[in-house]
């Protein structure tokens, strides 16, 4: 694996989920393998599950961990090309990503959209800009459009979660939030799971949410919260912006709030949430209080999906 | 050791100052301890003796270290149940200490008091909740009320400087700042020394700062600077704000500052403090540059403290 | 070697370089010498190179470090003796520094000058109060007048990048910029090729930007960049504020910004920097994109430049 960027870049789902399941079980099983190696993690937004996991992993593989808030500790970056510098930005991207390149063996890089331009976000302009300079292998810690951790994370409690011979019914549902938020989630856990044969999915959200079609692909759309939720065996729950009306809040209407009420005709689903989450406004908390909720060992695994990857891109493979 | 919250958490301070000096004469005998383990510093406050000294322990126990500046780095906690998060909070406590417990085998955490509201600050109630999540050890970096790591470093450093058969007679005394102060690290050392039958312990502070009687217990108080500093083996400084009329300056009299004047009558006592310290408010520069000063080898003692809490817990017993 | 803040405490310029290519062939030779000792990196202001290169170095060496950005996670610092710390500083470097010397073997910090009072920056007030109360030895990774890392680095790149028998012709220009910055790099700069007989070194500014003397010396000044540019095998580029009017921007013609133009006399010279660069008014996208600039194996030798010091300190030679 050269790179980790979206679903396009793995050899396979299932393939990675069996990885990440076998560190999780063995964890210290090849300490040895980033010996003398240093990841590079460079936050140019908050984090604490992506940041802490990854730490974890790679120091489970033996690799050097070096976290650089960019903004806060370096210098505020330059992401244009041509631009007479003379403003507020101190430093091109240009020299910032091939200079971590040059101390780094892996780069990897939170960068959330503006949600202000749609084309910036969607070309995946920042992280591009830093794969083109780095010189190294990438990693995405979030980006504008996707969040490729995350879901593979999802896959992976998925899997640890179901043991039945039929596929699960897995339905992600917009959910209503005080702030517009990125696509990034919704995008890439659509992506993950179109690309899984392993699941059966599909997206509720109000008319208005249509995500990109690239991500949401041929999964089945409801526009109705509960005609989605019929049988379902995992709800994925997710407030996104408007990709249409782009990085607006065209609805926060409680009513698709998921609560017990909404959970009522699924089939004893599993509440799946990336965190962090709103509570009583997104998910109520007799939900994440209550026995269906497994949004924390869903976060726990995250460090089996960083370890997956990491060791994946140090094995070259 | 399950936690190091108090006093109340740990074996004895014998024991505790024992180990301690142990690992001081030997710092890397037990390089092996922590191996594969990963120990959480969350903090919500500045901190720097703390920060660092508990780092530098971990990693003499071969322990793994994540330092999180959760305010800055991740994202601002909501703390109160039930609540409908339309507001500033982003994450709740009950899921960002639940899933950092994922993460660590150990998590460390410091949390100062809003010095607002009494009764949320001494029923401490945001470790409380840290500890309640989790499902991990915890230990604090300085709670509202207690600095325990600040104060079995003081028993450390008591017991390192004295040689006589006699107990030491240790005063701690309040002194002038110009800030309202917690009151955790008079607490703590309060809730030290009189759990400690090594010392002969009694408190000087002017009226209106009496401490809560579940700190000072049966300690000797004084009104009277001098009358308290009469045969002093040990004298130990520290502003804070009233308890009573809570977090108030009731006095700012110049004439509580320690200077050589103040220790004219104690038995050539060794002058300590936590730090950090306002010089010339708190303590004159004459005593902290002259020779009863012990401040900067007691702030070393740091590491030796967090090194015999965390290899205790790691230990289990 | 005890410290490391200027060209006089290494043993000399040429065996840096070696030491430091040396590492670079072979980064994890001495992986056992810094076993069990740590590197404290004190930041008072944003990094990027430096921060992150010397990490790796110390790495490399098995060192422990622990990064800590003091005015961010710490306490804001006294740096003057004798006040009455009633304002806004709340722990003296007396302490600080001190306290700091306890748990770090070695400490480096970063202080920008505040371009106010010369004096004061001049004297090197503050890391000197670092390097008086440490106890410990001090690298430099900035301070107010010098950049001793960067200026190893650089005769590093121009060894690296040089093999005719006759000596280099190295030009240090001045080239605007739309914000006063320090003197700290080509003094530093300046003071190494000084000490350096491995190059013919010389200097353009427009008049008023000399620097001071005790860092120029002998080197020729050009007032004329096109005149210095004659025959250079290398174009050395950094903006620096007036010393003599001191922290003022005198000039901002965009004359002196080095484009393809400003380097058709010279030698087919390798342009250098030590980023971060403002494109297209320091030096021209057309310089930094083409194949004249080595600015990124340069500060890929940073981590080479840091281990050499780093090494040197450990075994206190």
């Amino acid at each position: 694996m050269k790179q980790f960027i979206s679903v396009e870049d793995v050899p396979g789902v299932p393939q990675m989920v069996d990885i990440a399941l076998d560190y999780k079980k063995n964890p210290f099983k090849e300490k040895g393998l980033g010996e003398n190696k240093t990841l590079g993690m460079i936050f140019l937004n908050p984090s604490l599950r992506t940041r802490l996991s990854t730490q974890v992993a790679a120091r489970n593989l033996g690799m050097e961990v070096v976290v650089f808030n960019i903004d806060k500790e370096g210098w505020a970056l330059e992401m244009n090309d041509g631009v007479v510098m003379n403003g507020n930005t101190t430093e091109h991207v240009k020299e910032a990503a091939a200079v971590m390149g040059q101390y780094f063996d892996i780069l990897s890089i939170r960068t959330f959209p503006g949600l202000k331009n749609k084309e910036e976000d969607y070309t995946e302009k920042y992280i591009n800009q830093f794969i083109k300079y780095a010189g190294k292998p990438v990693i995405s810690l979030e980006s504008a459009t996707l969040h490729p951790l995350q879901s593979l994370t999802d896959a992976i409690t998925i899997r640890e979660q179901w043991n039945q011979p039929r596929k699960p019914k897995v339905v992600m549902t917009w959910a209503p939030h005080v702030k517009p938020l990125p696509q990034a989630v919704p995008n890439s856990f659509a992506q993950w799971m179109n690309a899984w044969d392993e699941v059966d999915f599909s997206i509720a959200h109000p008319e208005g949410y249509e995500l990109d079609p690239k991500f949401s692909g041929n999964a089945k759309i409801y526009h109705n919260q509960q005609e989605a939720m019929e049988g379902a065996d995992f709800v994925y729950v997710k407030n996104w912006s408007s990709y249409t009306d782009y990085g607006k809040i065209l609805n926060s209407d409680p009513a698709w709030m998921v609560t017990n009420e909404t959970l009522k005709n699924t089939s004893n689903a599993k509440v799946m949430h990336c965190l962090p989450v709103r509570r009583n406004v997104v998910i109520a908390d007799e939900v994440l209080d209550g026995p269906q909720s497994i949004v924390i060992p869903e976060a726990g695994n995250r460090t089996w999906a960083a370890q997956a990857v990491i060791s994946e891109i140090l094995k070259n493979r």
